[in-house]
């Protein structure tokens, strides 16, 4: 056997992996929107009634806009890594998996912190939800660059900050989790203000890059 | 480190924006049957009580039709701006996410407006969620020019047209959406008619375009 | 500007177009599933009750099967035109849409003709729905073919046989339909032995097409 | 004609295979979350009502992990084969369809199953659904040698341990159905067992299997 059938065999690109996770991805994101509904047709009878009815919905918005932001800034980070890793294994598509399945479980714990601002528990989930998306993220990083799935160059230029960033994000998305026992409404504020400072950090940092850019 | 991995690392294709887009629209586009109900059993007990059970739902498929439509008109938008950027950053990942969170929006808002097709209030939503996709596309496009992911050469040849194309469709949904101060159903039907235009502006543009194609 | 560059502009590769209707098709064929509800836990107390509750279903799983079948149909007809087809442009993006609208119809006019498989009605209306695929996939070939998006060699050997093949399909669909003037089951019934011919030919085909096999 | 356009015609890459496929597993993952609802706001008063409805929906977190893992290993056994398969035809499409269709199936059984822990009857039902993903995953692999559509040197390599593999999974699946007689919660047990030793393998397997890895 050939050294390129070896490889054919044993070795395996990273296509389906980002392909089942763009299509996790494109599914979450549309799917929030159902959590939304028209308002119903009796109750309304004014153009008043209508614009009440609408702003009524504030909340459920708000939370729409959480759920997208939140899985935006995992998809970006996902994307991130998958730029530098070249290729997979088996074990990959698992950690992968786990990292999905984290992911899946998003729109139902922004949906019971959304119903629930004023509780505690509701924010101790959606926490943990989101430490499970970081620690699988930090994992399958860390697989992929001991089993040399990153070319060695681009691993030594790179690693430091995307684990760095994690890290970064975490410990903030726990102090806003801890939050809670003062304010569970100041705790989902802190949490909202950390994700913002993420999905927009562009408005800021772009003179401040000027070299090399790692992506969150 | 030599200048291929630099690229590698710096630089980024747009082959995951592409690819959570279509997911994104994939879902979207499928999604918006799931609004209309198939009649119930009960009331139904001949042919004809069928068939007007089904004419009933007109306003459904009719609403169904025009999400369907300016869900696709964005989606040929994006596809012939990423016919030319060549490459993408995090701002630019950031930047789609947006446009792919106000297209994911549609569903709601369409639906908003096919229940309360003769409030005036209903329409503004459903222009205000159309003008932010074309913001969002808009500024995608401008961004992508100003950092050199399009290739000098087509830029200067598509960038006029693809802004102008933008530009002329919001105006005319603006001027739709101020049609409401008059009839919301006037202007309903006039936003339609631009759709309708800009979807199957090929039965009249085949022989005015023999040379240089864009796409809206 | 060299002819490479004008290319890129004026041309477009079907990509887009083949993970747009990819993402339909895939979220399409898994949202059936959605319509076969779990029967309710009051009402069962025994095993017994358990299988009837299920056996109740049958004519849910039917539907299902019926839908994912012609879903796949289609799919697998769309695939065999994208083989061949190397280009595409604004119009064919449209007429595609077009025919992905057709096909996102399908789970609402399969599910009414399964509540009401004693009309003629939904046969009339779940006709029409395989007409406007049929009719939509038949404009996207001749389009294609008539602004040579096919490579004129392939188009030459299988231009007959995948135009020929709609025709037969839907006029066996025509026939079926027609047959609702003597019963709407008796209709349903030949429809449903048309697809599964269509999709288990390769049974009996296998032997007769030693050559070139043309798919459907 | 020559050689290569012939190919073009004749043969078919698996693009679209993997694609509609990667499509349909990534709905069926996001869509499992969806059984999951959030309790309903009246019944919640204090900190400790809100735990208590959050832990009464234990065995949906179950059944949703449940449902996960299977989709995400026969997700892993697909990925595995079409790594090796480098053609397909029409039949192959079918094959794979049929696939799709038990794998679009599973939300519900594992619902049934979810409902209705302490029945015989949902087991059986389960377990033939996924006796119908093994066997179709094996008619897929058996078909794509038969055809060549592996390459031989490949094959022979893994042949054997793609196909014992699935063997013995569905014979430990085969024996967990059968303990239902004993009782139906054992039988699930065994059942989750058996695929978390699947999707966790490797962590006993990492010093196993130095040479040659082939995935389930």
């Amino acid at each position: 056997m050939n050294k390129e059938t070896y490889n054919k065999i044993a070795g395996q690109d990273t296509g389906r992996i980002i392909a089942i996770s763009d299509g996790v991805f494109g599914v979450a994101l549309t799917l929030l929107v159902l959590e939304i509904r028209v308002p119903v047709l009796e109750s309304i009878r004014s153009e008043q009634d209508l614009i009440h009815a609408f702003v009524a919905l504030k909340s459920k918005f708000l939370v729409y806009f959480l759920a997208f932001m939140t899985t935006g800034i995992f998809w970006v980070g996902h994307s991130s890594q998958y730029k530098y890793i070249q290729e997979s294994d088996r074990n990959l598509n698992w950690i992968n998996l786990l990292f999905l399945l984290s992911v899946t479980m998003l729109p139902f714990t922004t949906a019971f912190l959304g119903d629930y601002v004023h509780f505690k528990f509701p924010v101790a989930v959606y926490w943990l939800n989101i430490f499970l998306m970081g620690a699988m993220l930090y994992i399958n990083w860390v697989y992929a660059c001991r089993h040399h799935f990153v070319h060695e160059e681009t691993r030594q230029l790179v690693d430091i900050p995307l684990r760095r960033r994690i890290i970064t994000a975490q410990s903030l998305y726990f102090l806003g989790a801890l939050l809670c026992f003062i304010s569970p409404v100041l705790s989902i504020a802190f949490i909202i203000l950390v994700q913002l400072n993420y999905a927009f950090a562009f408005l800021s940092q772009r003179k401040k890059t000027p070299a090399l850019k790692t992506e969150s």
